[in-house]
């Protein structure tokens, strides 16, 4: 049996979402509890309830772990559905780093690991983090300036070192560690609770969108298992390679439909809002902001779904999904950006999401790498197929 | 039967159009027949002679003329793999005006207005204009100023008017004349050497790939008889809608293939070229303008191939090749510009082709409506549809 | 004897301010007063009473009220120095918009007027406000929609009305609000602790640089003696505009210091990390920025020295400090968003002052007029020109 | 006595070559000998005897060279008007490569050398080039990679190599030819008829108003004597930036003078043409980038202006004079495409001189350095004092 929706339910899920979010996760935005560096847990646990009751935890996933095991090019249109609301994601269970670590586990993880680790994460009972990047001119967009330390002491490991910038790790079960072992790298999976672990502060950070915030996190010879190694052994930066292009481009879905709802939020402001005697959107100067959002808004949508159907190939689409990603932040950027100078004082007040909305797509700008860093390394694509275009 | 392609032979025409024009057209780039205002009448029949040896003449038309009757899709990928070259779509008759006007003649004009207009056209034997803009305050981005006017002689028209920017007039055997008839304005099929009508002038441009050139025209009581109105009497507006949205997406997707040309040769040339110790593509101001236009020529190939999806529904597509019409020229214009930059010195001249097509989509970005015509026209819609949401 | 400092000691104000800010100011950034809507008031007390004792608060004043009578162009250069630290002009108590409300009551205040509200302002012992947005469809760029109305009762007046981002409004000891009247509209000077105030609530924002945050206010038949109508009945909107030009000038001065300070701390960074084998700077994707940097800086200076000089003349500088307005905050944005970029993940944490940098200068985009407002108002202009150099 | 004019006569000096090239050049434009690769010999002397007659001819120059001695703020204006139309500055001699020739001569050159090469150079009577880039993979942004080479032969010099793109070579009377020789780079004053230069060919370039063109030269053992070195051997390096940034400059005031024009006769058609009801200037989408234009010509005035001053006080003003190329570059291009756009299907006619603006200005772009070999530059300097201000 295939392991995916009947293309007819696969078709309705989108609407679904979309209906779910605009009728059950929307009004909570307003919710004291969403403030801070991220909606509570509590927040979290009713909106899951909401979602699970609603038949729509983790669409994406296969079917064991409760989805309908979507192809990448549906989950696009449900996951852009989902983004509608900030929360959309968090109600779902789709959102960063949750989204990916069940990607990673699920392709990688042993059947003992995905029991553990994966079955937990899925239901939305858990959650998780990924501890890759660091402080102290370790690795960032450059991944191969490691400096966390995994030691062998006897058949368990000792990792030790810090990391920066983790999100959702206040509150989740465990962790990805990546960290340096004899042979180039590897993923641990690490309880978060284990002796060894400090969470040295939580950075107020420009986005408070993500459960847990972003954390600052020493790691001081945590004990680890030897059945806890994700994978194999040094195949740390291939695993995050595997994580890598479809995170990105989930990121790009969701936001997709922040960007979306801010421009709509604009759209219906410039038709009643009247400024010297009509419409603003009868002003060009609005107008021609959102006839710009409309042809970016489809821009990106095409984009992702091209991404999408270059991963349902099989294909690992590094290149294709670095292009989706600066393409899409960018653009989305430039929407919600026109979306708050659309509103103009309104614009800069939480009284509408859109002032979230932009800072949200401004972090996302810099996360899963900044466009200058994707730029540079579709520069070095684009020198190597030349190269082997001039060979052959 | 289908009056398709094969789908076989359909995926085959891109790849056999590419070669033609690597193999045949581009090495008449250099032909100093290609020069002035357009390629010589002489140059045009040759390269003609040759396409249509290879079979690929107007490959988009109806089986009964000549073509393989391709679909807006299908048609995309033909026209992008042309534009390779800007002699590529002279020499497979499919330039502007002539497609435009063998698309609208196929569906609009008599069996016996076929016969004498459309199968020389289709044939590439004689080529055509569409005399619609206007100079002196006459229409231009807005129709409704036209001012060329056609009154009843019995069962005679006469048309008297001046008409500006006429591509192709020079050497076409017939135009397709807009003009202000009681009812609103007709369109009239006109021989070119009929009494009354004078080439004022041929207007030096930034742009020179059409043969022909652009002209000024006036018509001096231009006699025409009944059976050669186009259509209907007073639905001269409604058919300049039926050729717009196809003639603007047949344009994006012949300067396509020309930015694509372009990027190849600012690519080999930044893989080449040294500066400062490193081949030009290693300087990251370089290698990101090239990730730039990989990352742009992909979102305007696939807004192409969205619009001409609409298309093929059976759509009007007025809104949505507005948006490609804007998506598209902009994108292609910051691609050949980043070309010319990368090219330096060698940029600005025209030992490449870049220089050229800097210049033809630079005129691109204003023929067919400039992007400003048609942001109005998307807020207007985008108004439009929010009322009716709201009223529903 | 001139007003305006000796030229040498004037000279020195901006290096003696800039000194203030690095070695006494800016280790507040981090106190946890500094946060929420604004600082705190005691904040606010603490750093004044530093900038007391250097003497440097509000040297733009004249003597009289304990300044040093700057012209504008000399106020540019303090005001810029004042700027490096977004708490600097709280502490020099030079921060809109308490300084626009001193220019204005400078102007066109009683004498008795100045000794009650100029005095306390000007000595920094008390605020102010300024209030005129409106909510509900009133007055916002467009002035003109006006809906705060005044009402004569006996020899007092009556308003009635909501205002909507006052900035400054808690902890303000006074207001001048705009509200219409028979002729036009007036401003009053109104206490803030007056029966019928009520603050509806602090607007949670993008920004938070402004002690008091920005506030939404009902005005109910708030009784104001005729003593307290500033300057003339009926001149509310011609006096609005002495305030204008030069209150959006020294918002340019401001945040210039503030885009100046993001940037020393990027180009700072840039030399120091490392990616790929070479300091970030050395990456031309991260020096082409820091290079687009110094030159917007430079070009923000220098339009804000031009303007100031215009304002010098005695010239009202509508047109001008537009053109200022437009061009200084979009560059000090494109600067600080720049400057995110290039710190990457620490961008977007708040362990630097570039993050809210970026989102102040967002603000300022719209604050002072949305710079879509500001073109649209240079047309004007730009037009009646014309004409009038036609009819010459 | 002052080198320089009272300042009475230099203030009017702008005005007076307004009036002349207004009055006097202007209607040589549509003059059919300003065609093909530039305006011809005759065109070229015919106008300045024109400017010669006026009292105008290059007026920077000191008074023992027929100039006022200008300095280089007071140049600034003067050639902002003369660029009013782009055969301005042929008709006051003072375009490249000749203004910046003369004022590497009047700087470094023997007595003998400024009465044979500068006098006629100065009266207008003979024109020079400027030998410098190669073909080839030879010189070019990189000045490093010169592979032209000049051998002692006696007291003689033999230059043997190709240059490429060297402006107004054909009909030069002489020229400055840069070679490699043992101790890095010599300049040469060649006479162009010397045995062993021969022209290969003339580029056709994007550009047309340099007299002459710009062509492709080779040199064959061409013997030049020792008299004829430029300077001292070995330092043709330092000459080349003695030249560059000054003539980079006052490429800047005149091509400000030719975006100003465009940008009248933009905002004069904006006025009176007509489209969908009302003036194209009361469409926001027209007249906001007329106001961008406004703004942008201030601040490239304003950045002239501050560069020139620069190089009055003395210094060398490389970095400044690249800070000023990128920005006034780059915004008069961002001016004259808007103009192009303003006047729509008439912007890419010839019919305007904008036409021929957008075009020159494109390649202006490139001269003297493209944007980002500048902002590499920069970036280097950048790196250079942030060092230095950390050593201090």
């Amino acid at each position: 049996m295939s392991p995916h929706l009947p293309s007819a339910a696969a078709a309705e899920l989108p609407e679904r979402v979309l209906r779910f979010v605009r009728e059950t996760v929307i009004p909570y935005e307003k919710d004291p509890r969403n403030h801070g560096h991220g909606p509570s847990e509590d927040l979290v646990h009713e909106l899951r309830s909401h979602a699970r009751e609603a038949g729509l935890m983790a669409p994406q996933l296969p079917a064991e772990f409760g989805g309908h095991g979507l192809t990448h090019l549906q989950t696009a249109a449900v996951f852009r559905a989902a983004g509608y609301s900030p929360l959309g994601p968090v109600a779902l269970n789709i959102m960063a780093p949750d989204e990916g670590n069940m990607h990673l586990l699920e392709r990688v993880a042993t059947a003992a690991q995905k029991q553990r680790f994966l079955r937990p994460l899925a239901s939305g009972d858990m959650r998780s983090a990924f501890l890759m990047t660091e402080p102290d001119d370790g690795a960032g967009s450059d991944p191969s300036m490691l400096r966390t330390e995994a030691v062998r002491d006897g058949s368990d490991w000792l990792i030790s070192g810090r990391k920066w910038l983790i999100t959702g790790a206040v509150g989740a079960g465990f962790g990805i560690v990546m960290a340096r072992t004899e042979e180039r790298a590897t993923m641990f999976l690490v309880d978060m609770d284990s002796p060894g672990i400090t969470i040295e502060r939580i950075l107020d950070t420009i986005d408070n969108s993500m459960p847990g915030g972003h954390a600052v996190i020493a790691l001081d010879r945590v004990r680890v298992p030897a059945d806890q190694i994700l994978g194999e052994e040094g195949r740390g930066f291939d695993y995050a390679q595997v994580r890598l292009a479809p995170a990105r481009l989930t990121h790009c879905m969701r936001w997709w439909g922040t960007a979306r709802r801010a421009h709509d939020i604009a759209t219906d402001y410039a038709c009643r809002r009247q400024a010297f005697g009509k419409p603003l959107i009868d002003h060009e100067g609005v107008g021609f902001m959102l006839a710009d959002n409309e042809i970016e808004l489809k821009q990106a949508e095409l984009m992702i779904d091209w991404c999408a159907a270059v991963l349902d190939t099989g294909a690992k689409g590094t290149h294709e999904s670095s292009m989706a990603k600066v393409a899409v932040s960018e653009a989305l950027y430039r929407i919600v950006d026109r979306c708050v100078q659309v509103l103009g004082g309104l614009g800069v007040t939480r009284d509408t999401v859109v002032e979230q909305a932009f800072r949200e797509i401004r972090a996302f700008r810099i996360y899963d790498g900044p466009s200058e860093v994707h730029r540079w390394s579709l520069a070095k694509s684009i020198k190597r197929r030349m190269k082997e275009h001039r060979a052959s």
